[in-house]
């Protein structure tokens, strides 16, 4: 069954299916996979009743996740439903949806249970439950990853459309990377963290599991917006990027860990010409700040954030928690005040050396997770190999940057191969949009382990103008950049209402083409439609000469939008070149 | 001798006045009141040499500073001289500038030497150091202030132009405030702390004495900008703000604090009054949670921080240290990491409180002290005093605002009274802005002991763009909103070069003129100048339907500046007006 959103909507609409027939297929699937351990609970007809009730008279065109299936990691909240956090001991049973969940519901979108994770989301493995190891998507002697382990895997075999998870050092990006999925990280802020398990509470971010760019893009806009209820929610707003053609920052050679994984090494070298494919431009960059921010992680104080959840069930009942979680936690007892702000300081100077790294590039592309190991790997030697599985992801959350783990390729032994693009704080819509940008043109298939196909989203991005232009401003003139600088995107090439004279004005250079309004004598001039950030059109309207200037140019679809109009005066000196149809054909014809 | 940059660099510019023998002037009225404790070392003749050598050939319009002295508190480097922080055993021989210091030497500044403060900057009042109490500039039974104490008094008793400071939990402010002067603590990270000895390097700021705004305006200008050393250096920036009517948030008469002061209490509620008259809103607001946030910096983990800088210093030799110094410090030592985080996060959930309380606001107009004490009550009791002086300061940092200490009277007793705008990061030259206007208003005779007149800036404003409007956007009109919404503010009444016809147009309502460019036939038309923030220009363009646009239009003094112009075919259906001058004097003619 294709669970994808744009395929359930369309099928609901149709009246091919309904959430009720759609929820009750899912669970018979959930029964036959119960061996894998990707859920700690599931919720029963009598528990779904209330979210499927909700939906009745209403539709995909009111709720934009109508009828939509999703899996929540059990340390984040479900009214009614305990929260685990993957111990039985600690479990209490919240009377109010997290602030992530509360969202989805109401957005139409049908909770189908809560998913295995390693326990007190520490960890990167999946193995770490006493519900028992997750068994990856596609091999199940494979470890799935962590923590959101369940999450991930429920999305993969098809349970769900898509899952919540959390991810503090990794945990919403390696399991994506290890079944297939696309793994929205956000910059920490951007969705809510209330009602969810504190890992630590000053980095913890929800993640999000996704079949395809289209369904991460349709769940995130639902999950957007400050709560004021969440102490650690910010106002920030994140819209698509500015560059067609992208720089991409990689490591050299020599920094490059794989652990000796040939397959992951050539599956990443693989990616990279890719992407090299569509244009973008690859920069090797020292990730050598990235690494000591990472070491800090684990290495230094905020193991004692971990500590501050744990803590009260470790004084009243240690056995309950894992023995490997306790030997984690165990350092974190003496540490004392003033090495927190040592190392807060030491944090403050490698954030300031990211950024000076990322000033040279649009995102960082780098591996998911340097191998995939098989579970009983990872149960013989827990605390190394996991640590290994993050070397790729630790330093994200403390540098306060977004990351969007993307399917990249399989390996000869049939396992997904993942990359994450990882860029500063709001970047999120536009490693969306690049990520969307490649795998349609690699021909990506739809993710998890049931490909189906998936479109590309063709809507008006906010923030933004768009504004025609005839002239100097077209691609590859001369004025072109003031709209590239300032973050232009061209959107299509158009024509104007066949209502306007275009003029080649005297002066220059440059010479520049003015558009005169004409009923009578007008034609159809070609255009193209470009979109600006809202914020920067003012200076780029600032730095246009007398005679022109931005009004409303009326196109040929009837839309009046923002572009170039010429006063009248414009018109003295000036040659009439509308016959040409265009400032192309003009400048092609003046260059014969 | 008048100090004030304007006034200085008139007489450079007259040849009146040179800077050596400025400087030879200010050492000697230095010397003269060495009782003061104000200075911990000044420069002697062989030391100030190379900054008055580096002046020759250059003047006021080179350097910014041109031969404006300065002073230095004693925890900032100065190159080659050493740096105390008030104790004598850590003192150490800088080999480069702070940060703050490098760029007012390049701009021409010339340091006069380093100036007293309390020990560590741990302390608003003065006492604490083993160079003596530094005695208030007005009365010297009184307390300066401080940590900032000597910087302060040597501005106010006109021994240097301007002084930097620190600032941590108001030791920029209440100096200020006792003496007279504007204290700017700007937004944390707004300027440089590179070579500043820290007290709480997460919080601390340098900070800036000034006797009027106008010098405020033109030192800040020198220090803003990222310095990529500085990891707590940030790349915001600060741009005048949009209502020219604030609303200012100010305690209820059960939330003020005076400690039993009437003239404080008093001087207070004058200078609400004050601003009333001026048109500004007074609103009410709740304290609490600014309160529970100072609480946090004295009595929670940041005294940690504090302990960082001194701990060498206290195991090595701790008689080194003042008592009352070792006293505060003594509960740091047992801290511990987790205390650190459950402390960061009951901020975080105070951080946001203020957000709305500050969202309902323009500024907080607070005392800068509840009261002034005398040297002798301050060493009668010293911790429980120097507390209360804090108790409108300490919680501006955490929080992350901007604050400006402005001088707002004097009590009968002849003691200068202080109050502090508040606002949000980045809020800075919002503030300055309109203690500048309220000083004007006041009729404000200049800061310090020997106040001098000054002058109100007429620059332009960065990140501004101004657009002249001729109808329907006019003060008063019908459209005035889409400019008074997004910033705007009226810059001048002014008219076009006289080589323009005004048209009233077909349509509306709003009825609407059009501009046409007509050197033949064209007049000079009356038109308001506005000016905008950059960032809202684009949006305000995009409002504008045909056949209206924005270019750029002559005006009378020859300059072309962004306005409203009108496609040739707006002519269409429309009436000739330009005989009236006007849109203001057609409207009056229709409606008669």
């Amino acid at each position: 069954m294709q669970l994808s959103i744009n395929a359930l909507h369309g099928r609901y609409r149709a009246g091919a299916l309904d959430p009720a027939t759609l929820v009750a297929v899912l669970r018979k699937r959930i029964t036959v996979e119960s061996a894998s351990n990707i859920w700690i609970q599931t919720l029963d007809e009598a528990q779904l009743r209330p979210y499927l009730q909700a939906l009745e008279g209403r539709g995909p065109d009111d709720l934009p996740l109508y009828g939509v299936p999703f899996a929540i990691k059990d340390n984040i909240d479900l009214t009614g439903v305990p929260t685990s956090a993957g111990c039985p001991a600690y479990a209490y049973t919240p009377g109010r949806h997290a602030g992530v969940v509360e969202r989805l519901v109401a957005a139409g979108a049908v909770p189908m249970g809560k998913t295995n994770l390693d326990q007190f989301a520490t960890g990167l493995v999946g193995v770490r439950s006493p519900w028992g190891a997750v068994a990856n998507a596609f091999d199940p002697a494979y470890v799935s990853g962590g923590s959101s382990s369940g999450s991930a895997v429920a999305v993969a075999r098809g349970m769900v459309t898509f899952s919540l998870g959390t991810d503090t050092a990794g945990s919403g990006r390696v399991p994506a990377g290890f079944n297939n999925l696309l793994g929205v990280k956000p910059t920490p802020g951007r969705w809510s963290t209330r009602g969810i398990v504190p890992a630590c509470r000053t980095l913890d971010c929800p993640s999000l599991f996704a079949l395809n760019p289209d369904d991460a893009a349709r769940v995130a806009a639902v999950l957007d917006g400050l709560d004021p209820e969440d102490p650690y929610s910010r106002p920030g707003r994140t819209a698509a990027g500015r560059l067609q053609r992208a720089r991409i920052g990689v490591p050299g050679e020599q920094q490059r860990q794989f652990h000796g994984d040939r397959a992951y090494a050539e599956q990443y070298q693989c990616t990279l010409e890719r992407w090299q494919l569509q244009g973008h431009e690859l920069v090797e960059i020292d990730l050598a700040p990235l690494r000591e921010t990472a070491a800090l992680l684990y290495e230094g104080p905020w193991v004692a954030e971990r500590l501050l959840t744990v803590q009260p069930l470790l004084q009243r009942d240690p056995e309950a928690v894992l023995p490997v979680i306790r030997q984690i936690l165990a350092p974190a007892q003496g540490q004392s005040a003033t090495q927190v702000f040592s190392a807060f300081y030491r944090l403050q100077e490698l954030r300031r050396q990211a950024e000076q790294l990322m000033a040279g590039i649009d995102a960082l592309l780098l591996p998911t997770a340097p191998t995939h190991y098989r579970i009983a790997e990872v149960q013989a030697d827990p605390l190394r190999l996991n640590s290994h599985l993050g070397h790729y992801t630790n330093f994200v959350n403390l540098l306060d940057m977004a990351a969007l783990a993307v399917p990249s390729g399989f390996t000869a032994a049939g396992l997904p191969f993942g990359t994450t693009l990882i860029g500063p704080a709001w970047s999120d819509a536009y490693l969306l949009e690049l990520a969307q940008r490649q795998l349609q043109a690699e021909g990506f298939a739809g993710g998890g382990c049931f490909p189906e196909p998936w479109h590309c989203q063709d809507r008006p991005l906010p923030g933004r103008v768009e504004v025609v232009v005839c002239g100097a401003h077209l691609s590859g003139m001369p004025l072109n950049g003031q709209l590239t600088g300032r973050g232009g995107q061209r959107v299509a090439e158009v024509r104007s209402a066949p209502r306007y004279r275009l003029m080649a004005l005297a002066g220059g250079p440059p010479q520049r083409p003015g558009m005169i309004r004409d009923p009578e004598r007008g034609a159809a001039i070609e255009m193209e439609l470009w979109s600006l950030p809202l914020e920067q059109f003012g200076g780029f309207v600032a730095e246009i000469p007398a005679p022109l200037g931005i009004g409303k140019v009326e196109l040929e679809d009837g839309r009046w939008v923002c572009g170039f109009i010429c006063e009248g005066i414009g018109e003295r000196g000036a040659a009439d070149i509308t016959a040409l149809g265009g400032w192309r054909q003009y400048l092609a014809g003046a260059s014969r």
